[in-house]
């Protein structure tokens, strides 16, 4: 048997729906199923105003813009996160700063962000990490004191509820999702930008369209439209809208699926946390998950690489996780040392993620814990 | 009858191809489908090296951000020209520096490019209006002795072929096509950069994949990968590669059926070109089409006004093109005014684009000649 690290789930009504928008020969964004993706979403998550886009990516660089990020900015972030996050302040000429994250959640550490923030700080961009919501209220709260504006990298925690039982990305001004087809929810590329400040929705739609007034036309305000701003083409073909209408109408399904994946994973490294050798995913207990991935963190590097080269060889994929920003090629060309992180650098080095996708609960359960179970046993005893 | 001003036309396997690609659960950017169209655009048209992005937009901020684009260089281009063009570059914190057309096709008029040249200018960014090559020989020999790189906008161009016979986009450093809906082939939204400079194609394949060495990981050259530039994700769904795929297969068909179109076009109008009552589209003779698009510049904007109202009460859709980027209020802020490109501002009042897509050709086009023919006999006599 082989487990692969992650396989996108299909719930039946993708082919129908994606037949029928290829068939309406209306292909382009914002059509029939992009407007039913967006109202359902609104109505499930309790979204201000939702703009599908291309990929995550491309919805960080529409929030970057919509927050006018500048040149010389900086954004306090994780290190530990994906290029994306980053690259979606530098294309605005704005600097990512570093800052470190705890272990429990492997989320930026809120305790941290206050000692970065200087005189050019605009924004905070935290990311929910293997679903998990950052501490939003602490972040809020220093946000507010120093006047800087907050984004969430949610890329992977669409239909996760934070602390205050709200769904992540509708309690704070910007968030961005992603529907790449290693997400729960998934259409191949694809993403979304949340704006929660209604007095940038005008804006976001003028970015959307490539930086023209075109909404305005759609709208019947003006009869002619043109360049206005900067912008992008940050629109998502209603084909790929379709598929993930369909993803999104069994997002209950999908999460349940995956909780029992989760939990057995749980189960099986309880144990091993309780007997110290190794660390295992602490969410906030006030959280509700969306189960999109689990992470271990092994005692020490070389137990790291000894459980996933064991694991290879059962077939099990794992992976090792983000290679921190700060201290990979580009961070050092910024002037990062690794040793200015040592925390996610240490964190880093051992943590492992494991195979998750919403089949799994289906298929291949079994043989990944027994494959786990036996890697474990020869690494620690049992 | 209801003629649209443009319509996705279907070649028969966009869905088979599709449902194979939702089927093969490898969703995301450069998979078997994504593969096959690089393969086949390359064999087809002769370019170095494919890079499918998400829309032509993004193809060219990818191009911009390859070519070394810099906070105060300049980027010479015609105004008349979607915001999209200029944006690329303005998003790299470059300037565009607006150049005039010419009439007989609204391309950049290459004589009056030299005149715009500084210390700071980098590139020059001409389109193909309408499907109809710029003058690369000209842009290229200015190019080169003022130490310039060249990108064409070809979104409009994917198949027509140059003065020297070469497919557009195979005979410069860089260009971009559009795969948007309304474009001869498409799948919703999508593009392609092609990079024909050999030096740059490990660099390109770490801006589309978010500004990671990715690809290395995947070439086996590396073990892990990590954020060594900038970049997006300038990726294309394999499920709308596999649509491109069947418009791919099919462009001789496509470029042919548009033929009969513009080959009517061109019946109807000559004879009110040649009493002096408007201009059509005059490309070189040695050039080869790919009958994307037509346009009609009457003497006046009033007849311009009254053709396109007279027109549409015979439920007839022409459009009025390119807003001019200088004049609209983008251009405006960056200090222009439409006096400064007077050649432009008066064509882009007087121009009209005709309805034109590929199943016009089989139904509709006699009552859009019809219709078209009657409206002029009012405006100018028969």
């Amino acid at each position: 048997m082989r487990i692969p690290f992650n396989q996108p789930y299909l719930t039946g009504n993708e082919q129908k729906y994606m037949l029928r928008a290829l068939e309406s020969r209306k292909h382009c964004g914002n059509h029939e199923w992009g407007m039913k993706c967006i109202a359902l979403m609104k109505e499930m998550c309790g979204f201000g105003e939702v703009f599908l886009t291309p990929s995550g990516t491309a919805a960080l660089e529409m929030g970057a813009m919509l927050a006018g990020l500048d040149f010389g900015d900086e954004v306090i972030m994780p290190s530990y996160t994906f290029s994306s996050t980053a690259n979606a302040v530098v294309l605005q000429g704005a600097k990512p700063v570093f800052c470190e994250i705890s272990p429990d959640t492997m989320n930026i550490d809120p305790d941290r962000i206050e000692e970065l923030i200087t005189d050019r700080t605009k924004m905070i961009l935290p990311i929910d990490y293997a679903g998990i919501p950052c501490d939003l209220k602490k972040i809020k709260d220093i946000a507010g004191r120093h006047n800087l504006t907050v984004m969430v990298d949610a890329a992977q925690s669409f239909y996760s509820q934070d602390q205050d039982g709200k769904f992540c990305g509708s309690n704070v001004p910007l968030a961005a999702f992603s529907f790449h087809e290693t997400k729960n929810l998934g259409c191949g590329e694809g993403g979304a930008l949340i704006v929660n400040r209604s007095d940038w929705v005008e804006r976001a739609h003028f970015l959307q369209e490539k930086g023209t007034d075109r909404r305005l036309v759609l709208d019947g305000v003006k009869s002619k439209y043109g360049w206005v701003d900067k912008g992008s083409s940050f629109l998502l073909s209603d084909i790929l809208a379709a598929v993930l209408y369909a993803q999104l109408e069994h997002v209950e399904e999908i999460v349940a699926l995956r909780k029992k994946v989760i939990r057995a994973y749980r189960e099986l490294y309880t144990p091993y946390e309780k007997a110290g050798c190794l660390r295992i995913p602490h969410p906030p207990s006030n959280v509700t998950l969306n189960n999109h991935a689990f992470f271990v963190i092994f005692d020490t590097s070389e137990h790291r690489q000894m459980f996933l080269s064991q694991l290879r060889e059962r077939q099990v994929s794992a992976y090792i996780g983000y290679v921190p920003l700060h201290s990979f090629t580009k961070g050092l060309q910024m002037g990062y040392k690794p040793d200015d992180l040592p925390i996610t650098e240490d964190l880093a080095n051992r943590v492992v993620r494991l195979p998750l996708y919403t089949d799994l609960a289906n298929e291949g359960l079994g043989y990944a814990l027994d494959s786990m179970r036996n890697v474990l046993k020869g690494l620690y005893g049992s």
